[in-house]
This record gives C-alpha cells, structure tokens and sequence, in this order.
C-alpha cells in the first residue's frame, strides 16, 4: 500500500517536533528535512555498523516506561559498539508505531534517546516513521569509528588468554522475574529494585573502548548469556575455555538468590540481557586491566582461560569439570 | 524478555542458511559471524546513508509474494541513494518474523534480495533476526558513497531551474488499486500487468547517479507522490514551483484510465510509490541531461521550472493555474 494509506496523518508534524531535535546537533543529519544524512569519515578510521531489532511482547513490554524502552533500544546497540572498541557516532532509528501510541509516550521515548545521546555521545541521523497494526516494532543502527583494521572481533581469541568479565553475570535474567512476576519475598526491596534496574536498563562498557584494541585479543558483549557468548568467541576463534565458576562475578542480589536456592549458576551463565564485556586477553595484560579497572570504576574479573580444543568447560571449586544444565551454548 | 523468550529457537541457523550467503561477497561483515561489519571509507568521499521501514497490511500485502517484498524493500533504500546521487555500498537488514513464516518464505525472500544485490552492487553488511507476535516488520538501512562534500540535497533548487522527472508518473497507485480489486475491466491484460508491477516492483534510478552531482541542484525520490515530493524540494529550497501539467509523463495505461475518466491527474500526482527522480537543474544542462536520457534509456522529461516564492501551481495547456484536489503537499 501506498504512503497515502499511512495512518499517521501527521508524519512530518511528528518527526518535527519528536525526532528532529534529537538530530540538531550534527549538521550532517539535515534536521531530518532530506532523504538520506552524510558520514563524513576521518583520515585512518573504519566505521563500524551494527543493528538490533525490539519488538514489544519479544523484547520488552508494551507497558514498560517509553524512556526505559528508548534507553534499553539505545544501550543495546552501544553496547555492541563497546564490545568493538568502537566510539559512537551516530544512529539511524526506524519506528512501526501501534495506533493507540500517543504524543505523550513518544515525548517520554524521545527524552530516553535524549538523555542516552549526551550520556554516550551518539546522536540520531535519520530514519522512518510508519505506522503498525501490530505491536511497538524498532530498530535502530548504531555506528562507531575505530582505528582502521583494529574492531575488536569475535574471532581472536588465543589459547592461554585470560577471559575476562565487566560488571556483574546474571542481574537481568533475575530482573525480567521482578518484571513479569512482581518483586520477590525472599528478596529486600533495594536487592528487587537492583535487579529490576539492572534488566530495565543496561549499563554498556563504553568506558573501555579507548583501551580495548590495545588490551584484548577478542570481545564480545554478553547478550545471549555468558555460556552463549563464550561459544560465539571460541567457535570463531576455533578454541576451547576453561571457566572457573566460582569466580564469576555476581552482585549481592544473585547471589542471596543463590544461597536461598531460588536461582543457580546455570540459570545466571545462560540467561541473556547482561550487556557486559567478555574479552580474551594476553596474561601479560594483567596489570594494565586491572589499572583499567580502577580508572573506569567498573570491576573486570578474570574468570577462566582460553585452551585448545573447542569446547568450554565450567570448573567446581577442585578444578573438576561440572556439566550444567542449559549451559550449553547454541551453536551456528 | 530475554533473548530467551525468542522462539525462534535456532536463529543461528537460520542466519547461516539464509542471510550469510548474501553477506559473503564483502569481508568486512565477517559473514554474519561477529556483532558488528565494518566500512572501511575511501578517501575523498562521503557516506550517504538512509533507512525505511515496511510493515506488512501498511506498505505491502502479507501474501505477497516474499521475493517481491523483498526486492521492493531494497529499491525504495536504492531509490533515495539514486536521488543523493550516491553509489550503492551495503545494507543493514532487521526484520521481525511472524510465527508462521517458513523457511520456503525466507528462502524465496533471500532470493529477492540476492537478485537486487547482483543488479545494483550492493552486499549485506549485517543486521537483526526476531520474532514477533504481529505483522512481519522489516527495516532497511542502506548506504553509499559520494565525492566529499556533493550529495545531492532536497534544498539547492535556484529560481529559474529546469524541473525534470524520470519514468512515468502515477502508475503505482494505479498499480495498487489493480492489487486490491483485481484487474480493471477497462484495461487490457497487458495495461494491468505493467500497472501492478509498477507497484510491486519499483525501478530505482540509479543509472543516473554518475552524473547527477555535476547535473542537478536539488533531487528527490518521488515516494510520497510527485506533489508532496515537489513540496519537499521547494520548502527545503525556499522557492515555489510552476508546473506543466500537459507535460508529465505517463504510460499509456495511465493515459487510458484519464481518458475514460476512471483517475484524473490529480490522483496521479498525489499517489505515491513512484520511486522516480526528480531533479532541478539549470537550463545551461538541457543537452547534458537529453545526452542522459540517450545514454541510459530512461526518458527525462522537463516538466516546469522553480520560481521566486513559497508555492507550487499547476497549470493547464493555456498556462492558467489549476487548483487540484488533493493536489496541497504536506507540510512539515
């Protein structure tokens, strides 16, 4: 069908008022008045691009905050950039509203891109606007320059790397109960609030990006769940992992989770939405990682090593190989 | 939710079978294996880049056929780079798939896709699988290249430029009504079939980008129909429009349905999905731009000219301006 079948009568009235300030601060977007923006590369970079798609009922719900939706769709992306050791340019955002979306849920969506956009340095270059008789459906294209041939890949990996993890494992996985059945009575209200956060709204590594190419032979943002994520990282760098459960890193709510029998390690390593790093670094890297971890105030744990072979292995406390359920990572 | 809730339960293999294959002819998408592609820019140039989105029941039918949706998908992205002027590179694809799309639906999908890689030269560069509980829903960001500092703008048209288009106008939203109720008596089988393909499967121009920047002043895509189109250059421009409306070319389907009074101008004008240039250039470039047309196969026909002032008119074969229904762009 035509444009002209398009429900939303004011399209242009739409992207003046919601969309085009977001754009405003790089002369390249065109206020969003022309049919395509410009990337105007510097001497010695590579652009790197990626996307992600969220679809309400899928990957959020349709009653979640509009700026939590806008900010999650943002970080998701970013984080992504993180992992390539990429600095954010710019973004391209396409939108299929459902007919009930009012003003007011597209102001409060437009103030989460807004207060993403200063707080990571990224700004809207351009995109679409449609009409949907479906659910709330986005997407958006995030990209970022780094140093020509040096985006942090996947593949790199090399045996006798330390793997590393930022942040804390498993919060989001935990957060999406707090979402979906209320908070949990076994729990405190700020450990409830914690996990929650940390499902609602990710926190990309972004912080890192000036030292990554330097410091990592791979990386990868952990979004399928730590065991999942591992797997892509080892199968591309055609390499096996060793992963010393015990010490990856969990915040106080999972752990109390733990220790009530409510969650276990499996559950925490499979579940997805961390928005963490893992990197494959040289041990003789030790020292400049853990001044990295100081400087930014965001922990990094050394959690296993990369081995021959191609598989990943999980170590109790004795160093015995533990199979766990659902741990398993999904192979191509 | 988490990636977890995603029932596409083997997203992997689906990426493997279908979307890799269209990645693999440009190495710096890493074959659909890492997060991230990279763009590796030329010196001297700049990244034109742009994005749509297309939801089934709003701008296609969900029946039809998948290689034809996705064939359109591409052209309405390689239709605005053809406008800026810019050279086909790569694309960025999302989509969100409804639970009974199958794996024949992608394959033949895929296959559209690969046909209009060939034909315009441009690759996969990576993108985003999900799942969705409502209508399939697809975004497309497409970028090229241009000399630094020249894409081709909406703003630029000068008073007293040429106003041309290309092909002929109006037979897609004629096309659109031999979609939805079948083929029109009045028409011969072969009028109806050139209408519905013009619908389906627009012809972006991008023969013409070569030569654009050094030809034109201002371009645009005729997507939203030649009037709103017009409006766009002329309030971007802040000049006004005249019109020979005697002069805009139309196929003899089109030409059949005026004279049996079954559409009027007005409609032609005001319909949309052309996918169609128009172009203000300066009338020292009517040998240059007839040389173009020769060369490329494609008619370009000189239709009105800009003018001081803030509105378009229509006129008539007496040179008197017409008012015409539906004829008012939309403002901003």
């Amino acid at each position: 069908m035509s444009r002209d079948a398009d429900p939303l009568a004011d399209e242009f009235a739409l992207i003046a008022e919601i969309f085009a300030p977001l754009a405003k601060a790089d002369a390249n977007s065109f206020g969003l008045t022309d049919d395509a923006a410009i990337i105007s590369p510097p001497a010695g970079k590579d652009l790197v691009v990626t996307a992600d798609m969220m679809v309400a009922g899928v990957h959020f719900f349709a009653d979640d905050a509009p700026d939590m939706i806008a900010r999650k769709l943002m970080r998701v992306n970013l984080s992504d950039l993180a992992a390539k050791g990429a600095a954010p340019h710019g973004y391209i955002l396409t939108v299929a509203l459902p007919r009930n979306v009012t003003m007011a849920w597209l102001r409060s969506f437009a103030k989460g891109l807004a207060q993403d956009q200063a707080e990571f340095g990224i700004n809207l270059l351009g995109g679409d606007t449609t009409a949907t008789n479906g659910p709330l459906c986005l997407s958006l294209t995030a990209m970022g320059w780094v140093n020509k041939g040096r985006m942090l890949r996947r593949a790199g990996a090399q045996t006798g790397d330390d793997i590393y993890v930022t942040g804390t494992i498993g919060d989001a996985v935990l957060g999406l109960r707090v979402r979906r059945d209320g908070p949990m009575a076994e729990l405190s209200a700020d450990h409830n609030q914690f996990l929650l956060e940390r499902y609602l709204l990710p926190q990309p590594r972004n912080i890192f990006t000036p030292l990554l190419s330097d410091l990592a032979h791979a990386g990868i943002d952990i979004s399928d769940g730590l065991a999942a994520d591992l797997g892509h990282v080892i199968q591309t760098s055609s390499a096996g992992a060793e992963i010393q459960l015990s010490e990856i890193p969990l915040s106080d709510a999972a752990k109390a989770l733990l220790q009530l029998q409510k969650a276990d390690i499996a559950d925490l390593i499979s579940g997805g939405d961390d928005y963490e790093l893992l990197l494959s670094c040289a041990p003789a890297h030790r020292l400049a990682i853990a001044e990295m971890a100081v400087k930014t105030g965001v922990s990094i744990t050394r959690i296993g090593r990369i081995i021959s072979g191609s598989e990943a292995f999980y170590l109790d406390e004795n160093g015995a190989r533990v199979l766990l359920k659902r741990a398993g990572y999904r192979h191509f």
